[in-house]
């Protein structure tokens, strides 16, 4: 893997926020868009923005910044949200069920198209327009509909033994909602999405504001 | 605001893994753990795992490592998990009900003990043993139960608005969930979850795996 892509996780993680402001630019009909509005509108150092675009490889024009077009193109192929991945829910709880009914991903290149759980009373129900396929099935829907993303949201006393139901069934990548570390072979990618980390966040910021509120 | 504590976000959404690791080591008996051990457990540099634990004021011995009960105090009181906080889900959809029912907050300190919705169905009901109450009631139940933090899990469409009466309701302390960048007094804490960042997370891993898969 390219290290230099991995180093630099936290710029990766703020990329979907200039994308939501690119947008609204694009909307707005404007044609370019200067680094220090950026930063003004996402709260960030105006040299931290440059940084983290030029990951994209954009570079900004001195006094008229960055073109906006440009800027949505670069940062969407840059986080290869310029082509469609197939994803399927396995779990199709509450939080599954969330997630089938976000309409935000398929902007992302996310189509959700299968979701899978064990229990009979949601097998064969459709979800947000999308079908419930029992768990033993993921083999063969995997290869009928092309699905390239396991989004993992069981519950977490079964999520290791899911994962290897979804390596087995030759799925390579799992955007894991569940809070167990999961033990898979090396060529499976895994991006844990781990709600303890941003409520440690909320927390340590409650903690720091009433050290010191702001005058 | 404390800027040593603000500039250090990564480490401080990394350390509810290390609480986990540790808990770990404690229901194991252990009474010592280095920060080798750590590193391996965790995939991180061991320079890292010392400048991440750093943070909480613990140091490690010298070829002992670190006492398992020490960090997990330390852990904890950094990250004020070690005092309970009231919340409130504001907005009981599929996502409310999903973080309604997540026993694992309770281990953080965070005790979700009311939830709001507009919709006539649901206000009386109880999910997960959580009393939902209608949207309006929002500053007597605040005022009542003691509540300090909103999860906010309204529509994006709604979550201005929303936010609005949180804050008129005198919550200072906001997790959003929506996809809205909330306009709120600068006394008010917000914590965005955005999907959209573990997303992007991983769909750049997939694309450096696919231009160069390890050996």
């Amino acid at each position: 893997m390219k290290t230099s892509k991995l180093t630099s996780l936290p710029s990766i993680r703020r990329l979907p926020s200039y994308l939501v402001l690119v947008q609204q630019a694009l909307d707005e009909g404007m044609e370019y868009i200067s680094g220090t509005v950026i930063a003004q509108e996402l709260e960030l150092e105006p040299i931290q923005v440059r940084k983290d675009l030029a990951l994209t490889g954009i570079v900004g024009k001195p006094r008229i910044g960055y073109s906006v077009k440009d800027l949505y193109i670069a940062i969407n192929r840059f986080l290869h949200w310029d082509t469609e991945k197939k994803a399927s829910i396995v779990g199709a709880g509450h939080l599954g069920q969330a997630l089938m009914g976000n309409k935000e991903f398929l902007k992302h290149g996310l189509r959700i198209c299968a979701g899978f759980d064990v229990e009979p009373s949601k097998i064969g129900k459709k979800f947000h327009g999308i079908d419930i396929y029992p768990l033993d099935a993921l083999p063969q829907v995997k290869r009928e509909l092309g699905i390239e993303i396991a989004i993992l949201t069981v519950p977490s006393t079964a999520a290791q033994e899911v994962a290897e139901q979804i390596v087995r069934a030759g799925i390579t990548a799992i955007w894991n909602f569940t809070n167990v570390k999961l033990k898979v072979p090396s060529q499976v990618i895994v991006q844990q999405e781990d709600l303890s980390s941003g409520y440690a966040v909320l927390t340590v910021k409650i903690g720091a504001f009433r050290a010191s509120p702001p005058g």
